[in-house]
């Protein structure tokens, strides 16, 4: 739980953010957002509740299943009334939706007939929940308001700078736990499994949370393909393995990847991985508050460039709180045509992985932007790790 | 993966369901269903990804981002020209969405002017995705068919069935590793991180693969709320917990659910367990094929309301397979007004907790429908396991 003080400056800016699109109302979905402005925090986002803010209101409105609304009493800062929910024969129902509850409730708050934003691509927003809302809300203007509280959440206050850092911490003993576990003859979701309990269990001051992807480590060819899990294969003689994981601290993230190798690093895997650790520190230089997110993909794509390479992916994207399935915060990224300047206190997963036919490096960091340039949350080691045999 | 045979037979019996709700082709971006007819396995639901299936073509094809079509090719049974990618820039852009690419697809394979079947409800389906496909398919007629591959997924074979085998061997060894770990003065995040270790090592003849929900064991009052899932307190004498956990085999699910109490069981929290396990052995004997979702909660209404407890919610679900936010299939429901007649092969989540202002008591049992019955998948002591500290 943050201050009653941070929720209202949260609230304040979301709603200026709101009277810029034009809207009087907001309908949220994204629990990343939910939780920001209320504190809400429970793995119930598979069903559908939303967060109701209105310019005219005071505190917003959480509305969910009957099930989750003590939960909801229990880890929000608002006062009882403001917690709503609909009966659980509303839950993967084919008659009635909870957005036909929704509606009513926004009708019943004499809401009904405002314009409001919806986060048309968020995750949880279904094209169903827009079309309950459209039919339950006839006298509304729906407007797409996108991800207007996730562009408020791209500023962290000091106390989510602290979070981040804890997140650091942790992620730094799961990647060294990932190190100490892989070994030929291991088995691949061994290492997930001592790279989730470091996670977990955290340090000894404070606890891990849940990560909002779970550990993604491919190995061999598979490490051609960034987002592949785990099986139970054995690891064998000369695995490369890229390691991609977040360390989580109250919903807060710090991601990391290295890349390690069972045995000697081949020449043309070491070459990759030193022109990847030229392109972060060149890039890391480079990224001081009035650059663009444009001029830092920029750096990136001349240092790599002069070694004859290209990525034609963003080499990062900003990050801070969030829910599955995903730790980025789909605003800024890194990429040719986003034109937002950084500013002290933004947060970014810089994430230039390099992708071949047959194999991948990924080595990233999670930086925050300091006054006068950029530091990396984690210190953790930029190298290829080679694990040689016992 | 599955012998090809098995994916002929998904396809088959998806197809079979097309004709009958009257579509020629289907866009499925829900990853359990993608799975399902195609193998693909990899944390990429958080961008835009999707399979198409049409009546008039032998194999599905699959689209997503760039990046991830290496592991489509690795990991799906289809041949490389039925693997489709769009280019990075398509990836959280305000400017192109990947729903447009998908349109384009459709439009290069002649299949734009069809009758098909969008999943409106679906987890990724977003309310943007339905929008761009709308305007790129101004001639295709785009049909809410549900659940539809969900459907076909409600009766498992025999390998899905030996796969939940699997999957409860490993639920048993988490719900150990929960009740070793906990104790007074243990921090709650200490027993999610034992869970999740167990939960993913698996046992020495398979490894564990992630489950679809997190480790939720709220303590205290906290368990009034059945989706709390840890913070770092450390544990009191006398806290009572629920844990609903899965154990999870390649993407399989077994859910299981306990309670546990640091110390001796209050009389009115040790009535409540006494009362659902009864509901529970009265109800798993009830459980036969040709019953109903609805007959079986009414067994279960009848037998706690004999003590004058009411549950109002539903008690169960069908369960298999899954991706993250839910290891439910969103199809049948234990409850008034679901008709669905249980057969062999079909799997459910018996989900009869009780939730009251200030406490809670979860005990839920995985069960597998057989010729003549039901049988639970694990095999843990249904009781309120009560730890009494040393």
């Amino acid at each position: 739980m943050f201050s009653k003080e941070e929720y209202d400056i949260r609230m304040n800016n979301t709603k200026q953010k709101m009277l810029q699109y034009g809207v009087e109302g907001l309908i949220i979905s994204n629990p990343s957002n939910m939780y920001y402005l209320t504190g809400y925090d429970a793995w119930s986002f598979y069903v559908n509740q939303v967060v109701l803010v209105f310019i005219d209101m005071d505190e917003p409105i959480w509305i969910g299943r009957q099930m989750d609304a003590s939960g909801a009493m229990m880890t929000t800062w608002m006062k009882e009334s403001s917690i709503r929910f609909y009966p659980d024969n509303y839950v993967q129902s084919t008659i009635r939706h909870p957005m036909d509850y929704v509606a009513e409730v926004l009708v019943e708050c004499g809401q009904d007939d405002k314009k409001i934003g919806v986060e048309m691509d968020s995750f949880y927003y279904t094209a169903m929940c827009h079309e309950r809302l459209q039919i339950g809300l006839p006298n509304a203007e729906l407007k797409d308001t996108g991800n207007l509280v996730s562009w408020v959440r791209v500023l962290k206050s000091d106390t989510e700078i602290s979070y981040m850092k804890n997140a650091a911490q942790i992620v730094e003993k799961a990647m060294q736990a990932a190190y100490d576990t892989v070994n030929i003859g291991v088995r691949e979701n061994e290492v997930a499994a001592a790279i989730t309990h470091a996670q977990i269990y955290g340090s000894d001051d404070f606890g891990g949370d849940y990560t909002s992807m779970v550990p993604m480590l491919p190995a061999g060819k598979m490490t051609a393909s960034p987002h592949i899990t785990w099986s139970d294969r054995r690891y064998i003689e000369g695995d490369i393995l890229t390691l991609e994981i977040a360390g989580c601290y109250k919903r807060y993230h710090t991601p990391l990847a290295r890349t390690m190798i069972l045995g000697k690093a081949p020449g043309h895997v070491q070459e990759v991985a030193d022109v990847i650790n030229e392109g972060i520190n060149e890039t890391l230089y480079h990224m001081t508050p009035g650059t663009t997110a444009e001029e830092v993909n920029e750096v990136w794509t001349r240092t790599i460039g002069k070694h004859g390479y290209v990525k034609n992916a963003r080499i990062g994207y900003s990050i801070g709180l969030s829910y599955p399935p995903d730790w980025g915060e789909h605003t800024i990224s890194f990429r040719g045509g986003d034109h937002t300047m950084l500013q002290p206190n933004m947060t970014f997963h810089l994430m230039p992985g390099l992708w071949f036919d047959n194999f991948g490096v990924s080595i990233t960091e999670s930086v925050h932007i300091t006054e006068d340039g950029a530091e990396t949350f984690a210190s953790f080691d930029r190298k290829l790790f080679e694990k040689t045999v016992e």
